[in-house]
């Protein structure tokens, strides 16, 4: 059994801290060539231009070691009580694969009872998509609108848009437009449904507890659009539910199905699940979300992988350990190159920011030093004509991971000034992991560039759905070894608790003086 | 003439630096009745969650006093060479308005200048609107597709979504569909065009140089694309530009229209030109556009107060600097409660990091101390569902900036569970300012919130746009203050360059070894 362990009481961790960084002013095309490990799904992680070389590398393997990392995702594959704060396991890679082979969970083959879930939403996407499962009025569905909010939302909607456009160039594709309905804000709903044809809409209410109060009150939203817009049949006829067995959802039989999660999947962790699975299942076909899962899969067995050298998780997760806490870089920006991917840094803010932005270590006493960082990002080559001022020139340095591809995913281009779209999209890519690491004298100051801002990149052939598989993958567990190196609990959320107390403490009429100032700023 | 000087030597920044702030975990109700300023239009900025009391806001009189900095704005609307960098008068406040009179640069008034502009697309956008000004085959437009990136992108797509559900409103609404196509991956173009009809269609070009990479790649793309699918017009014909009267667009007569804008406009700053106003007034109507710019204009008059307790941008300006280099956060969230608002963090982004992420003062000299934050934000409340985890629990502290509404924009809302969805959107938003300050103690650490993590607000009626165009420029104003606070010029950005040239030569077939090793990673 791995101990549980503070990142400062690792002897290894000391010899880090003591290790002085790269300097990525000396990057060498050497260094770039070499510096690549294989992540999966063709994806390599390249970290020729991060601040670390062979000295780091050993000092990471040692930390790794005895700090017990892959000791401590295998007990969490074989299904330990990981969350100790909610006293669960925490079983989100058995919704693609087992690693390590079956886990019991109440008495239930849990990977079996994921893979009985997926096959009946597969199925009943494939009667959608046939035609064989209609509205209420006997016309086709052809669109699926998903209502969730956090995990039930960013990761499905990241996910949603880095396919679509894939799916698209496949031979006899069929897609959906998918939907999304996510904040309370009445305008969210109200903007999203406003054109909607609800005789062909197939509504999708995800929420794990069954209790999401943004959640509820959207679908209550869609009721009463239904019901004001004088159609004659029940809108939950038009509705699938995901969400806990144990769930008021799951006793409403209302629903035209209800499909399960349970508590060992957290919302975050969820995309995998039934949560993701079934919008995307939907809009674009439940062999595209079965070949999303082949490549998590992929990824997550790579994750066992003991070598640092030889493990891209891993490697990635204690780089980012020893820029947070040994260089103090406190917010991380990860920048697609790749439109596809526009939403996937919401999704990934959510990922890491809501994993590991904890102060109390797993035992529930706070720790000495920095945890989970701050993380933000938007796709390239936008950003360049946006923040990446601040990123080059600025007074605080940010570490970047770039993600780029090779290929497009509709292979639709244009030449243009002699060379294609992607050529410059990723000429841009070069060209900027090279200036940041590089920087440039002027004898103008103005136009000087320190260099000595770090970066990686994952890159792939082209963003196809066992890529982008591995890629979630990839961030998943990279951030599950920073929490088990920051030895915090990445699987609860106590921290979105007290807003949800004084929220119901307005709503209930029982504001304190401070809430009630507060309310009264904004009319309430 | 005001003095441009380090903030460092500035004997107020001395005291304030020498200020503990006020401990928001203090909080009262009183405070935040008391602590708020008007911006204009309607918002207000509240401050009672700010770690500042009164003797704060005299240290910050004392600054903003020694420091010149109305002064400096003043000479800023005078038309001064204020983009030292450039050589260039920064004159973006003439696009709406005169706050101090006309200005005269290069023997031309400016004003009058940027109101004839505003004139003729106005008059062609109704045009259009109507359909008197129709496409090649006789059709009225539809649709308009803004091709630009940067400064001709972020602005002006925030700008629509936030007033496009707002325009739905109103009575008789005429509203076009607007897109947006930016990035040179040409994975956007495809997504954003491939269900386009282009007899309908209308694009708009903007580039100010009338050379940027990204924009002529796209607006090829697009020809491309309207001769493969057999159309027998000119693309041009259903295209406008928006450029410099100097830049090579200017001088192509096949446009169907161009508007011009200058270089006294910087990019980041033109979201109330030509480069969002020929968007919004084809999308929204020109009245809508006179309208916000109407809201912009009394904030920008507004920001002339000279006392810093009721000049809200100055205030807000003032309060970053100090939780920026007293208290070192380095990154702040901007959390609007507001859907219509979710694509305005991304443009602060750019207005904030691009003016202010430099290590130089204006003379070209390093300065000695942090200057512009990094900038992320999502809509409340789906924020609160993902990284609020870490705004809450994390080992490092963000202030935040909320944005709040007392009304929804559609007004179409829906009770459940004994309130509206816009009531619980506000009860959230209030809640969690008072969690965040006050934070609450628990037996259990792992549900302790030690509080102090400070927020401002700033609330109105509702997003009208008035209410937007004076969102716009308080938060141009406050960064503009920022600037002059750091010393910093904030109207060049030389930390885009090196990138570029980077790229040339990859594309140009001459990169360097370790360009060459980078690009090698992509497959170039």
């Amino acid at each position: 059994m791995p101990v549980y362990r503070n990142l400062d009481t690792i002897d290894a961790y000391g010899e880090l801290a003591a290790t002085a960084p790269f300097d990525v002013r000396k990057l060498s095309a050497e260094r770039l060539a070499r510096l690549s490990v294989p992540v999966a799904a063709g994806l390599e992680f390249c970290y020729g231009a991060a601040p670390v070389d062979a000295a780091h590398v050993a000092a990471l393997q040692r930390l790794a070691d005895q700090h017990e990392l892959i000791a401590k995702y295998r007990e969490l594959l074989r299904g330990a009580v990981v969350n100790t704060g909610e006293s669960r396991p925490v079983l989100h890679h058995l919704l693609r694969g087992e690693p390590i082979g079956p886990v019991t969970y109440r008495d239930r083959d849990q990977g079996a009872f994921y893979r009985a879930q997926r096959t009946a939403f597969g199925q009943f996407a494939a009667r959608v998509r046939s035609g064989d499962e209609v509205g209420a009025t006997g016309k086709a569905f052809r669109t699926v609108v998903q209502i969730g909010i956090g995990g039930s939302d960013l990761g499905p909607r990241a996910l949603y848009l880095a396919l679509r456009e894939w799916v698209a160039t496949q031979p006899g594709a069929v897609t959906l437009e998918a939907r999304f309905v996510s904040n309370v804000d009445p305008d969210d709903a109200a903007a999203v449904l406003s054109d909607l044809d609800f005789a062909t809409t197939l509504f999708v209410v995800v929420s794990k507890s069954g209790t999401t109060q943004e959640t509820l009150t959207n679908q209550q939203f869609v009721a009463d659009l239904v019901r004001r817009g004088g159609h004659d049949f029940d809108p939950l006829h038009h509705t699938v539910a995901v969400t806990s067995q144990t769930s008021p959802m799951a006793r409403n039989d209302g629903y035209r199905a209800v499909f399960s999660i349970d508590d060992s999947i957290g919302g975050r962790y969820s995309a995998t699940s039934a949560v993701g699975g079934v919008i995307l299942s939907l809009a674009l076909g439940p062999e595209v979300f079965e070949r999303l899962l082949a490549g998590a899969t992929e990824a997550d067995r790579a994750a066992l992988e003991p070598r640092v050298s030889a493990n891209a998780a891993l490697l990635d997760a204690l780089i980012g350990v020893y820029q947070r806490n040994v260089l103090g870089f406190a917010t991380t920006a990860v920048l697609p190159y790749s439109q596809a991917l526009s939403r996937f840094p919401a999704h990934l803010q959510q990922l890491d920011m809501e994993s590991n932005g904890k102060s109390v270590n797993r035992a529930g006493t706070p720790v000495e030093y920095a945890t989970g960082p701050i993380v933000f990002g938007e796709p390239g080559t936008n950003g360049q004509h946006s923040f990446y001022q601040l990123l080059h020139q600025g007074t605080t340095v940010v570490p970047l991971q770039f993600i780029g591809f090779r290929a497009s995913q509709r292979g639709q281009d244009t030449e243009f000034d002699g060379s294609t779209s992607q050529t410059k999209l990723n000429a841009n890519l070069a060209a900027q992991i090279v200036a940041f690491a590089r920087g440039t004298s002027n004898a103008n100051p103005n136009k000087t560039f320190t260099g000595g801002r770090p970066s990686t990149l994952i890159v792939g052939q082209s963003l196809t759905p066992e890529a982008l598989g591995a890629l979630l993958a990839h961030y998943e567990n990279k951030i599950m070894f920073q929490g088990f190196a920051w030895n915090v609990n990445s699987f609860d959320q106590e921290g979105v608790q007290l807003g949800k107390v004084l929220t119901k403490a307005v709503l209930g009429g029982k504001p304190d003086a401070e809430l009630a100032a507060a309310g009264a700023l904004l009319g309430l």
